[in-house]
């Protein structure tokens, strides 16, 4: 997508066609740096140290980094090697194994001297692969949103919470997608962005990202949208998911199951975007099967920001002697969710509405 | 209340009669700081820079500035221009119309020369009535709390939004007045802050004051209070009110609607505690009938704070290209809410209820 009337990916290849550019995500929104990772401990590092982020983005930049491995020590135990140091920088990114295993089963199938060229072209296929997946979600949402236009004759009001954008996948994002999409085909729309507390991602990043495809947007406090949503102020709301059960159970980041709420009640559309690859075909009830994360307290009760004088710097927002809770998702049960957005097309937030769109998983599952 | 295991109100005279002494809000919750007020001016900056915050605060703030002009000139166009600085200071808050109004009439009813003693008899009388006011809601609110725990036979976890507590008051406050009369009861508790973002009253002040009292609590995101209810970790809510409406629809902080739609659809008593001060007894539909003021959008771009090495200033969170915007109030309406906690006792919130509750204002309304 766009940044300064510039295209961009979030990874792509120098023009050695060795070296693997991404974008540093730790500077956003307030400096826009790339960094070259030419080692598979730049890999590592990018993935540990959240150079990179989002599942999707993970998943790739893993996998160029066992190309990058690859260069270094092409054998069956080097590769054994690098995985084990990739997959060591976030344990539980299930993306990044998907990836990594991936890639590591055609490098095995092919000769030695043939593994780095091998290993690149996988990764750059995961990549396309990835930016066609957010592309059709993309499609099939901005149909939603060319619809509530037309139903509404004037400017569409979107809430969205969190970044589910294309800093988080390859490109296009997903619950950004359709948004993107529907702007390019000329419809007009507004973005109300949840700053998303407390990591800020809807500030930082979504806000980022719609600036740089010049789409009208404000950032909101997270606490606001249920009084536009009363107001008439939101047309539809689109936010993405982490992990999705096979009736339509939504684990998406820390509030969103808020805005659920406050949309039923207004009757605002809730949708949901997402790759299929977020479902866990295992789990039918969200709220009881699904652990969720407590995170680090000091996220809580510390904000990242610029200061006047330029200075990215941490302060502290809480009483010294008070202690924080900070737990990263929850659950919006499919009761909640208009329909869900996926890369096949929309459907209906129940067993049956999704066994019938990825009818080969739900019958494996 | 207490603070460092000194009792305080938040407004008092010192030892020469005379000095009014209130506690710098600004600067908490890393400074505990006093300021002296000796002259009407000192009491007009003081409400004006946001020293004193708070309805009640501001109204008795008001009426000891009427005192302090006094000293200085009792004739009653002193007065009269006395109470003109005063009101400019926050032309919209009604409690300290109310005050000044008070004060003046008694002043003009009397000879110039007991003026001075009148004005601060009165406003003493104002503080201590406001304090009493806070302790009934408190004494009426510990019950619903002392109730909770024995059904639940252990810890009462009680979520509240922004801060209602006594710093906004002259002691006890209103939200937080049930919660401290448990807690001295001896009821086990433990408090959910919401941080009530983009001010972060409830991460600053709220946190201050329960940390004074010797209460459990836990910051948390705004975004988290849904999670928690599902889950149950919430037993009830305790939020306060601006504006009530005489059918029950209740004005407050930013985010409160959000946190009664989900306490509603997870079976978690919503309580609002309020001192019939707030009761606006021309309206009956908030959503509809109470404007909601829009302040500016500094406040959601910016957040402040305390760096590592102990200077407080502010930090940008958003693009600087991206517009924000600050909605500061939402209305939740009263079908919402389980039930009032007044003064005078816990009622339903429905117009039948509250006209029974308070006869004489109902019907002047």
């Amino acid at each position: 997508m766009n940044v300064d009337g510039r295209y961009y990916r979030t990874i792509w290849l120098d023009e050695d066609g060795a070296t693997v550019r991404v974008i540093d995500q730790t500077r956003l929104p307030f400096r826009f740096e790339t960094r070259a990772l030419r080692s598979l401990d730049d890999a590592a590092d990018a993935i540990k140290e959240m150079i990179v982020r989002g599942a999707p983005l993970i998943g790739v930049t893993g996998a160029y980094g066992l190309a990058l491995a690859a260069r270094q020590d092409a054998s069956d135990a080097g590769l054994a090697q690098a995985c084990e140091t990739l997959l060591r920088t976030r344990p539980t990114a299930i993306n990044l194994r998907w990836a990594l295993d991936r890639v590591r089963a055609k490098l095995l199938a092919a000769p030695v001297s043939e593994r780095v060229a091998v290993a690149y072209a996988e990764s750059a296929a995961i990549a396309d692969e990835d930016a066609a997946c957010c592309e059709a979600i993309g499609d099939h949402g901005a149909k939603l949103i060319r619809e509530a236009a037309a139903r509404k004759g004037g400017r569409v009001n979107i809430l969205t919470h969190c970044n589910a954008g294309w800093l988080a996948t390859v490109d296009w994002g997903t619950a950004l997608a359709p948004i993107y999409k529907a702007a390019r085909a000329g419809v007009d729309l507004h973005v109300w962005v949840d700053e998303t507390r407390p990591r800020n991602q809807g500030a930082s990043l979504t806000a980022f990202e719609l600036g740089g495809e010049g789409i009208a947007h404000s950032v909101i406090a997270d606490n606001a949208g249920g009084h536009l949503m009363q107001h008439g102020e939101v047309d539809l709301c689109i936010v993405g998911s982490d992990r999705t059960t096979r009736a339509g159970d939504v684990c998406n980041k820390i509030g969103t199951y808020l805005k659920a709420l406050a949309a039923q009640a207004n009757g605002v559309p809730f949708y949901v975007a997402l790759p299929a690859s977020t479902f866990d075909w295992r789990l039918s009830n969200g709220v009881a099967e699904i652990p969720i994360e407590e995170r680090g307290a000091d996220e809580v009760s510390y904000i990242s920001g610029r200061t006047d004088g330029g200075e990215i710097l941490r302060v502290r927002v809480t009483p010294p002697a008070s202690p924080a809770r900070n737990f990263a998702f929850d659950v919006t049960p499919a009761r909640h969710v208009t329909a869900l957005i996926t890369e096949r097309g929309v459907c209906a937030a129940n067993e049956a509405a999704i066994g019938a769109m990825f009818p080969e998983a739900a019958r494996g599952g």
